[in-house]
């Protein structure tokens, strides 16, 4: 099996290196991130400057190549240029916290699954719902057993990937997987006013984040309680129920 | 009715100036954009810089705030700091070049759109489909009446925003408007290997822009045989249809 294992937080995290070396005791594992942390990059790719490309070591030994592109960028350039042989399955992460939510939009880690799922390659996203001390160790385990199981299992959908959530705590607390929709919710968020040493006005987006909606069928609360959550996003963004209402708009030239 | 504009080409593109100058007619027009061009850049958002506003003139009138972020940005930093009331509608274009099929998830135009949505306020993005000598005066005529059919339609669904594009014909020539869906039809893309001086390899991201999928009810082939398509575009990226599917998948802790 020959998985290509990408990432937002970068080549140089211990995410990526967690995943790393748990996938490579089952394939022929590709690294190709970006070069420094790329989180929140959504789905952009890089138009307007040419992208580098250099090996990285890591422990002395060849670990991945890094670029200076998104984790959208890594996948495409992957395929297109760097891989011999297209890869069975795509991987993105492990990431630094949750990607739930709206945030699934935002997700670099995510939309690196994303353009797998783009290419017509199984793929999913796996996050550790942590920011601060995490320990990849059981996502690493999972992610895992979840690439063999994908690949015994039937194609997924054209254009959908999965996004597998872990809960940050240890293994034997964890209380099962769910099947789950993305959660509606949004991050509450507001701006930091400040000026700088030369009286300059600058601003910090920052907010607070949602840890529960109340939904045990989506995404956020599911984490919150202790299970795994794997979601599957497509690229079709059409809300097919409203079509209908939409066709009956008086809309003219 | 209170107007926030934004784009992805730019606050000093002729797109955002068409747009701001046709809808001003109706509305008390804010507009709040990218210093320079952030052409896919998908749904991203800055988190770590600060953001830097400035006042724009053009034409010896005020016209808007520049940002040094994304056109998600613009559209947090507008609602969330400068703009004292919230906005009825927010408006996101007028691109150069189309916003149809996967490239919807790379679009920084549908991004300030989405941005609106995810606030819960009524937004539309629209793009004029060439990337050349650009008449944008059709398109911001649409815009207009659109933007004053939209204020007296129930409200979008959560989340949901919707995607307008505009064929580059003259007006006579437009045959009607079509609410369709996305087209799940990618770009055939490759990369251009080259050396540089200093004969160090770099990489630029190519390929063919479809233009044909030859689905009817489809964004692509909509514009192509000159209807304005309108898609309905939603923040929720759970594929439902395959849900039930995958919970039939053993996946074990």
């Amino acid at each position: 099996m020959r998985i290509l294992i990408t990432n937002d937080d970068g080549i140089y995290s211990e995410g990526i290196r967690a995943l790393h070396d748990s996938l490579k005791r089952i394939g022929d594992v590709t690294v190709v991130a970006p070069d420094t942390e790329r989180s929140a990059v959504g789905h952009a790719i890089t138009l307007s400057d040419p992208l580098r490309v250099k090996k990285v070591s890591r422990g002395g030994e060849f670990f991945g190549y890094a670029t200076s592109g998104t984790p959208a960028d890594c996948v495409k350039i992957a395929i297109r240029a760097l891989m011999k042989k297209k890869p069975d399955l795509v991987v993105s992460g492990i990431n630094l916290g949750p990607n739930v939510g709206y945030s699934v939009l935002y997700s670099g880690t995510v939309s690196g699954a994303t353009e797998g799922a783009m290419l017509g390659i199984p793929s999913f996203a796996i996050s550790l719902a942590t920011f601060t001390n995490p320990d990849f160790t059981y996502a690493a385990e999972f992610a895992r057993k979840f690439a063999k199981l994908m690949m015994t299992q039937k194609k997924l959908p054209k254009g959908t990937l999965l996004n597998v959530n872990i809960p940050a705590v240890p293994k034997k607390k964890i209380k099962g997987v769910r099947i789950v929709k993305q959660s509606e919710k949004h991050v509450e968020e507001r701006f930091d006013k400040r000026a700088d040493p030369r009286n300059r006005i600058y601003y910090w987006l920052t907010g607070e984040i949602i840890t529960s909606d109340g939904n045990d069928q989506a995404d956020i609360e599911t984490i919150r309680k202790n299970y795994v959550s794997i979601t599957p996003i497509h690229c079709d963004m059409t809300n097919y129920a409203f079509l209908k209402d939409l066709s009956q708009w008086p809309v003219t030239l």
